[in-house]
């Protein structure tokens, strides 16, 4: 991801599965990725560019985490507990859309 | 997009919306990114790592494109109009993944 990119870009997507630990193993055994977090409600995957987040429906909604300079215009950015900051909003659809910025991402 | 990564890359994501031309138009505004295809029933938007579609429901289901050498282990790929080569599948939860061969998305 090169920070100095004209265009944004996406940091992860998360979706709903009903088992985190039978879709973590089924998306190890079908593709190549690393599995860089999992516990009992989340896990994180690492694709070659982009990282795909399992959730449990009632814990999470689905949704796309964009990186960008803009995410301060949305309102006041929570801290997560991995150090990114972000705000979440819905497209007119209402899909779920979080704005991460790039400082909080090693983007800066 | 590096061939040479040890790792599978996302090709897009595509996501539902309830108007295409209300929704790219909302993306457009709200990100860095640059609508690549349009007509009434789908669109397609660059971002810096990956492109997101957008699609109404009624015609395509949402789902994650993967590029994948392992795509021709899961059936006869189908080629699509705009030269890729695919076939989809579902994970345990019943979300749609799109196998794509790296050969058709230039990546071989």
């Amino acid at each position: 991801m090169d920070s100095s990119s004209s265009l944004d870009s996406l940091h992860h997507i998360a979706i709903s599965v009903q088992n985190i630990a039978e879709a973590a193993e089924w998306y190890r055994e079908t593709f190549r990725c690393e599995i860089t977090y999992q516990d009992a409600t989340w896990a994180m995957l690492k694709f070659g560019n982009v990282s795909l987040a399992l959730v449990l429906p009632e814990q999470h909604p689905p949704h796309i985490g964009f990186v960008t300079p803009a995410a301060h215009k949305y309102g006041t950015l929570k801290r997560h507990r991995d150090g990114t900051e972000s705000i979440y909003i819905s497209d007119p659809s209402g899909n779920v859309v979080e704005l991460m910025s790039p400082e909080s991402c090693g983007q800066a």
